[in-house]
């Protein structure tokens, strides 16, 4: 890591733990609390470099795991590396491709040198340790890359949770040991499930390796809303101040907001773009699905006073249409209106902090906003037991 | 059709037949030969409006037929016509229906005064005449109209071809009869098969009527290229010089060449988006699979000195990579440039008549082009087969 890398914490809200900070990368900086589009194969689904930037969006994060299998690292370093290939030139936060691996379920076998596994695509053995998981990142040239973690799920049992932290923490420093380009950022992962004792001793032990920022991993998988809330607040407050904070896998609107009063710098999720291709769109006051009746004749746009292009072009009801008629126009339109809408919500977090009023931001979005919590809740069961059973079938 | 609707040919090729031309109607003014990209459902395929003005397309082709099912002709009317609706201001050709009506096969029967036919999607029974045919048009409110025609399979008896032609002549009158709109222009429709002698009786009756413009319809259904080639470039010569003539449903680029040079003015296809989803691309050496190994590490664009988006922003790598990821961000930028690349060639040809040298780029074009005939030919038997499957089902 080279001196163009650096965190300033600018502005602290008094009463809660938010704070507004810049991230500086040679690529660029970005202002902080931020939310990072995710590109798992190379590109934000739907959209082009350009388009992603006039959402506001001031770094991307990239999947490790996806790109290594194709086109493969090697192609994208030949090609002159992520940035170049995919024609994104802020910055990239790439991950280790270890939560996609044990994702795998019954395709992944962990061992203390890394984890075994099979491509999802086409079933050939691979290994990911540690080192690989460095070098492939280094070979990516992203700016900020991540260390290799064991990810449990999050119901697991403590013994199980407590072995799955202390590797990691052992991986941790076997990344931090191998990682040797100044042109990229390493960023350590707090685990220790929904564990507060393990969590705190996880914290307290990744924060003392010297790390440019500090994540925390295992969360949102799943467990019950006000168990992710507690984890991540409790976590997030033995991290070190003066270094950003990374909430990996968050990015629902309500999360965001609840997030950035912990004091989390950095968030990322596939939620709002996923959500977006089903026609699920983010509004002020909570979801709605365009794709439904009263839509079809709405000759508004989703959100009246929303900026972002497919608002400012395009009707609610021509969004119906293009739902209904499943033209792919439709899951890019709707991509834009939802990234711009979590991005624009960061924007105006940042600047609540900067102004001393976050708390009252906070307070009149969610009182809004929490209408939608059931859908989220619903989500997050369909997810849980997708995890459960993809574990139940081993290597 | 109002004052404001007029042709005028600017310049004449002294060889061959191409001409230069200007086609004025209210929402802007038309430079010929132009190429109209097509949108069926509302939408060019994957794009927006400001990407279909910036491939330099000057007017677009919409379907009524699909249209009027979904999400029909009076929700768009009602939300202030089809303009309007889709975000795209400049002028929109509308065609009749009848088209999509007869591909149906069995489930539409045609009397005297229209068809009956049953929707695609819902099988509903529908009724299409003259009329009503002219009436739909008017409610979407496009610029350009067509009339109503009965569209034989192109290997259909002499007989059968003769009714239909003759019917298609007492429909042209319907239509023209019908039509009130201000605000539109019609144009007429020629049939005749592939039998030069009705071909030429067609053209001369259609001619007769007061249309703002003429089309050769039934074309490029299947039958051999030097069929097409020998129909239209005779029937061509039929019509009145001063009037637009538009050859509907062809754009390959070879055929757009030559239907240039035979006077055409006005081309319409899904060809060149459809292949483009398909990783199939237009150079000017001939069609490449974007899809093929070669170019998994081509760091160069798909064709370097191609102006559109695609090539200016992406390497042939990425593309390739995108198609095998099966992002829909591949279907997008394959679009933008087999449409930038016909309609480019549109100019250049343009600029050719104009300049008087257009016997020469014809001949260099086709004589470097020409390499992809073989698979065009594959294409067609494709759809001739399809065409005579649907057609052995009767309603």
């Amino acid at each position: 890591m080279g001196p163009e890398f650096h965190f300033q914490v600018v502005k602290a809200c008094p009463t809660t733990k938010a704070r507004a900070g810049l991230l500086s990368t040679p690529r660029g900086v970005v202002p902080t609390p931020a939310f990072l589009p995710v590109g798992s194969q190379g590109a934000i689904k739907t959209l082009t470099p350009d388009e992603i930037k006039d959402t506001g969006a001031k770094m991307i994060l990239s999947n490790t795991y996806h790109l290594s299998l194709r086109p493969g690292v090697e192609t994208v370093a030949r090609l002159g590396g992520l940035h170049h290939f995919m024609g994104w030139y802020g910055p990239i936060l790439t991950d280790s491709g270890g939560f996609q691996v044990f994702s795998l379920g019954r395709l992944c076998q962990v061992k203390e040198e890394g984890v075994l596994f099979r491509s999802h695509l086409d079933g050939r053995p691979l290994f990911l340790g540690p080192e690989e998981a460095v070098a492939l990142q280094e070979a990516l040239d992203g700016d900020l890359a991540m260390v290799l973690d064991q990810c449990p799920a999050w119901d697991e049992d403590r013994e199980t949770v407590r072995q799955a932290t202390e590797r990691t923490h052992r991986w941790a420093i076997r990344c931090l040991e191998s990682h040797r380009s100044p042109h990229q950022a390493l960023l350590g992962i707090v685990q220790g499930g929904v564990f507060p004792d393990l969590r705190r001793e996880s914290a307290r032990f990744i924060a003392s390796l010297p790390f440019f920022g500090y994540a925390l991993g295992g969360l949102s998988l799943g467990e019950p809303k006000e168990v992710t809330y507690a984890v991540a607040e409790e976590t997030a407050a033995h991290l070190p101040w003066e270094r950003p904070r990374y909430l990996m896998g968050v990015g629902s609107p309500e999360d965001l907001v609840e997030g950035v009063a912990w004091g989390i710098d950095l968030f990322d999720s596939a939620l709002p773009t996923r959500v977006a291709r089903n026609g699920s769109l983010f509004t002020r006051q909570g979801r709605i699905n365009v794709d439904n009746a009263p839509f079809k004749e709405q000759d508004k746009p989703i959100e009246e006073n929303c900026d972002c292009y497919t608002c400012r072009r395009f009707s609610a009801a021509y969004l119906h249409h293009l739902f209904r008629s499943q033209e792919l126009l439709a899951y890019r339109l709707a991509t834009i209106h939802n990234l711009r809408f979590v991005i624009r919500l960061m924007e105006e977090m940042r600047a609540s902090i900067m102004e001393g009023t976050f708390p009252t931001f906070r307070r009149d979005f969610l009182a809004v906003y929490r209408l939608t919590r059931e859908e989220t809740r619903q989500e997050q069961k369909a997810k849980w037991l997708e995890n459960r059973r993809s574990r139940e079938i081993r290597f």
